[in-house]
Formats: C-alpha cells, structure tokens, sequence
C-alpha cells in the first residue's frame, strides 16, 4: 500500500469557487486524477501529476484503474462533476469493490462531497426545493424506461418537487417528452418548471415556465430541470430578467 | 441601496473545509451575519462585523431583518447549516420578499449554494444515494403529518433512497417510529438504514442497521437517516468500524 489513496471528488457544477478546499486539497496532493474527459480538463496541469482522461461509459473501467492505482502507492483523485455520489462516480467505485478480488477492499478511500447540479440550480432561482423533493435520473441507459416513468408519477402524487439529471439526450430525444406528458396527466395546475442550463459557467441560462407550456427542446445535455410542487411560488422582480422561484417551507392544507 | 446586499449562504455540515470559497468570501466581505445561534457561531467575530445569533422559529423575523439591513446599505450574510436551499433559510427570505413591500424586491441577493447533509452523510457511508432518491423532512413544524406519512409511502412505492433531515425531536418522539412502521408494511425486505450523526465534525457516528432491526431511538436531532432503495447495498470491509453502503447506478429489473 505505502501510502496510497484514492479520493472520489465532487467539482461542483464549474465555478472553481464552488470547489470545496477538501476537494482542492486533495486535488493538490494527488499523484493521477482519473475521470471523464471534460471533468479531468478542469484540473490544472503540474509536475506530478499525471492527468487520465476518459470517455463517457467506461465508469467501471476508471474505477478499476484508479482502485489498482491507490493499492500500487498512488495518491488518486477521480473527478466527477457535481457531487460524486449522485449519478456519478462513487456507485461505480463502490460497485467494482464489491464485485472484484475482496483483498482490494483495504484501499484507504474518501468520498469528498460537492455542489451537485440541482442545488447549484436551485441557488440560481431561488429555493424551489426549499420542501420536500426527489432526483430522478432520467436517462434509461441503466434503468428501464417503464421505471422511469413509474417514478415520475409517484412523485407527482407525493406531491414532490423534482429535480432532473439528464432529462435530454441525442440518443432518447422521445423521453423527456414524454415525462412532460406524465407530468401534465398528473398535475391539473401550471406549476412551474425550471430549466437551468450550464449553471455558474459563462453559459448559464435559466429560464422559468409554466408546465402546460413546458416543451422537451428547451432542454439539452446541461440543462438540470426542476419541477415545482403544487406549491412552488413565481416572485415577479421589477426589472430582472427572471422571476424568483421557491417553495414555502410550510404547508398547510393536504395536497 | 448604496452596495448594500444579501447573500443566503450555506455553511456545510460542520467541517470548515468543505465551506466553498464562495461562501468564505461572502463572509469575508461581509458588515452583518444572521442566522440561528449555533450557525452564528461558526464565523469568526472580526472588527467591523456585526454578528446577529438568533434562535430557532423565528426565521420570518431574521429574514425581514437581513433584507431590510441590505436594502440600508449594510452587506448581509444569512447563515445555513448544510445547503441554504434545502430546509433552511433561502425560502424564509424568498417567502418575506413575497409577502412584504414589493419595493424591497429590489434588493442584490444571491443564494450561494451548500454541502447539505444528506451528501455529506452519503459521502462518508459510501454512495446510498447514487441512484434515484428523495428528500424529506420527517418535522411536523410546518406539515401536516398525514402528508409526512403519504410522501414516505409513495416514496417507498417509487423505490427511491430516502434522506430524511429532522428525524426526530423532543417534541414529537413518536414521528419517526410511525415511519419506520410504515417502511416496514411496504418494504419487505431488509434494506440497510444509515444513521449518521453529526458528520464531518469530532462527535460525528455512523451506524447501519437492517430496517427490521431499526429503532426511532437510534436517531436524535443532529441526526441525517438515509433509508437504502430495494437495489441498495453493503460492502463489508475486513477490520473497519463500518460497511460501505451504495446504491448501484444501473436497475436491470422493474421493482
């Protein structure tokens, strides 16, 4: 082991200021950061370090390389966006200890928290999960569609507001549509819906809309989705360019 | 207005070093913090900064007291544990601003966003919330509890991970045994709980138990409950304290 580790770290959604100092830190220390392509481009280049960057779907892979690393003495970061531990890559290290030789589990591992993008998202508007809510992954890479939509309707009823990772691919262009569809079924009002897209990057745009006028294309592959629960509130701002969006803490009729 | 501003800001779980640098440096240039006595007291006293600890429920009263100091000029800084938007001040504000002077809608304010503890929590089991999940909070303060145990039931039906903030408290001892109750009707197999206490500073325990075996005294009120979908599970670890406890990305079957 001499001395090795691995760290799954959370850049938050872009702005180095939402980077917390423990991921920074350990970024610092590092001897290889492994992760997707984009995220690993966020990591200044040093003497040192030795940068491994990867494509899309090959998580299982990465966290292989980077488990077999840390045992061999190196000091390892794997860089996800956001937070690692949603719809990132923690479950994928943690799945590759589980199902590979069990002698690797003595690996000295940290899990470093970050601003996942619905927070990030969130922050930008307002609160508007400022009650209760879910994240629901929309992508069906892997899970089946018929879950997907299970889950959106049952958090409909719970009356939940709902943040969406992935609402919209090249790939699945049909699904968010139709999540949209659900919605309408399940929701008689025009609560409203979020899309934030590339929060705290030069790219940020949000826009509010009302459900009955929310359309799958005003989505794409950045854009983090939040749905309002019944009792989401529009505070008009005189002169802004959007409206606040929150959800009062408290509740007082059943839904 | 003369500079004067507002920034609603989320202080992490406890460990200074997962404050991002946003929030330090708000902080930093801040004249006033506001917030709940024990979150206060996370900032340092410095000259020219003016510390305003107030005590828990009075959060409409601490809102109109920020903005009403920003809008006068003074740069503000309402304090959060965790992340500002998630059960905590950000929509106490948002809810002043709708209900108070539409005037005062002019006012500079950001939400700058927090490591909440549900993150914070999974981060040091594992990944328990690296599929889909939601988030409740299990006080009664300000819902009605037939839609605590609703929402809970739905959820357990969606199959998402659980975080619940605000298990249990003085108050209402018998809330949370009710809902471990009802895990137990929908839930019939048996999914690991993580109690984690007071994570990321010196008191903090981590403790997962199979929800058959778990006890609404296992939690108390700096307790984060993280209740395991039905795909969620343990890594046993030779010679550590605890399990990691992770939730696969991938769902083959419908649940």
């Amino acid at each position: 082991m001499s001395g090795g580790w691995l760290a799954i770290a959370g850049l938050g959604p872009g702005d180095d200021m939402l980077v917390t100092p423990e991921v920074s830190a350990a970024l610092g220390d590092a001897t290889d950061v492994i992760g997707y392509v984009p995220y690993v481009a966020r990591v200044p280049a040093r003497e040192g370090l030795t940068l491994h960057p990867s494509d899309n779907r090959v998580e299982i892979d990465r966290a292989n390389l980077a488990i077999d690393l840390a045992r061999k003495g190196h000091r390892v970061v794997v860089v996800s966006s956001g937070d690692p531990g949603v719809f990132a890559m923690a479950a994928a290290v943690f799945e590759a200890l589980e199902h590979g030789d069990p002698t690797r589990r003595d690996i000295d591992l940290r899990v470093l928290p970050g601003i996942t993008a619905m927070l990030a998202a969130s922050a930008r508007a307002g609160a508007p999960l400022g009650h209760d809510f879910c994240a629901i992954n929309l992508s069906d890479n892997l899970k089946p569609w018929p879950v997907i939509e299970r889950r959106v309707r049952l958090a409909a009823q719970a009356d939940f507001a709902m943040a969406f990772y992935n609402p919209r691919s090249r790939s699945r262009p049909e699904g968010f549509a139709r999540v949209l569809d659900i919605l309408r079924e399940e929701c008689a009002d025009e609560r409203p819906i979020l899309f934030a897209r590339a929060v705290s990057t030069p790219q940020e745009e949000l826009r509010i809309v009302p459900l009955p006028q929310a359309r799958a294309d005003m989505a794409d592959m950045r854009t983090m989705v939040i749905v309002g629960s019944s009792q989401t509130r529009i505070v008009p701002r005189p002169g802004a360019a959007t409206s606040w969006l929150y959800t009062p803490r408290s509740l007082a009729m059943v839904p």
